[in-house]
């Protein structure tokens, strides 16, 4: 039995992030798939507030919320760097996480599945929050710099699941035009031998969206 | 001029928390205080996106948001911990954080300032929330166990602004009777004679509440 397991959704961004996290840091682990539609007793025993994937099981102790994951990998295993390591870069990195997860992905995700002016406003919640994630992104190849790091890892859905859902539902949100360094990064994040053969099939997730 | 300052509001708990682990680790820093009804070029200039306080100035740096506030002063400053040491343990502490400040804190505050079937939701909420917290605290002194720790820290609004606020406004909410643990935490928190010292006075909070 290894003492690692990720109990997951393969088409979760969240747990896409710590799968990465762990394979960065050559940690093995054994992966437990969850049927979000008919949730398990093993989740529910060990996700029992949030019910939510994904859940790191460590030597049977579990461990919850993806940002949360990725700072107890980073401490408990040796390997390539998550966070950075000067105190302030990491404050900024804890930052920026914060900024995607509350005000970016929340918003980007709604706006795909509203209409009319409620749409309208979600989009413009959205592309308030973006404009400052471009900024950030200007002149950077990484938000971690040269290499990948939490921040990539956090705006992960940015890069991939994103367009791939608003060009499903035919939302216009993101554009080149507007946000051209976010773009530029994407396809950089995205074209990373390492991230690609991290990231769930196309076509596998449009079926799950056919099912929202 | 000193390396470190704090741009707050003498009322705010996420300020107040953030001077108390200066203090605990025993930083001197200049103390800026924030008119939050006119808010100054200084606290726009560092906290251009969300605007608020507190904002810990390090030899001229900025750091925002009173929880990666906190993990920076513990990753800077030699002193008593902040953070547990132990990996699993600080992945627990970041847990409950997290959990106070999404899901505790956010409808307790609009319980308090709503009305009518609005408000029989958000309280139905927080209650369900606290209950997690009531059953995290039993059997122990203190979140963070012997000694106060960031969830302690973190939960600071729900020790003394919101009984405060909620007498304030006649809401009833976190009974003795519902939340005995809770109730016994939060004694024990604010009779501390170091977190006494550092709380805004009763009547000073009661003069605020009166112009929202």
């Amino acid at each position: 039995m290894a003492e690692v397991k990720v109990i997951g959704s393969w088409s979760s961004p969240y747990t896409r992030k710590v799968e990465m996290a762990l394979k960065m840091k050559g940690v093995e682990y054994d992966y437990i798939e969850e049927d979000l539609k008919n949730k398990s007793p093993l989740l529910l025993q060990h996700n029992p507030i949030h019910k939510k994937v994904p859940v790191l099981l460590h030597n049977g102790k579990p461990i919850v919320e993806s940002m949360v994951i990725l700072e107890y990998i980073d401490e408990v295993w040796e390997g390539p760097a998550i966070l950075p390591k000067d105190p302030y870069d990491r404050a900024m990195a804890r930052f920026w996480v914060k900024f995607i997860d509350d005000k970016c992905i929340p918003a980007m995700w709604k706006a795909c599945w509203s209409v009319g002016e409620e749409q309208e406003k979600l989009k413009e919640e959205a592309k308030e929050a973006l404009k400052y994630l471009e900024n950030e992104i200007k002149g950077k190849k990484l938000f971690g710099g040269d290499k990948i790091g939490i921040v990539d890892h956090a705006a992960n859905f940015i890069a991939y699941w994103f367009p791939i859902t608003a060009d499903f539902v035919g939302l216009r949100l993101m554009t080149e035009n507007e946000f051209p360094n976010l773009y530029r990064w994407a396809d950089d994040y995205c074209s990373d031998t390492f991230v690609k053969e991290n990231l769930p099939h196309k076509d596998g997730y449009i079926a799950i969206l056919k099912t929202i």
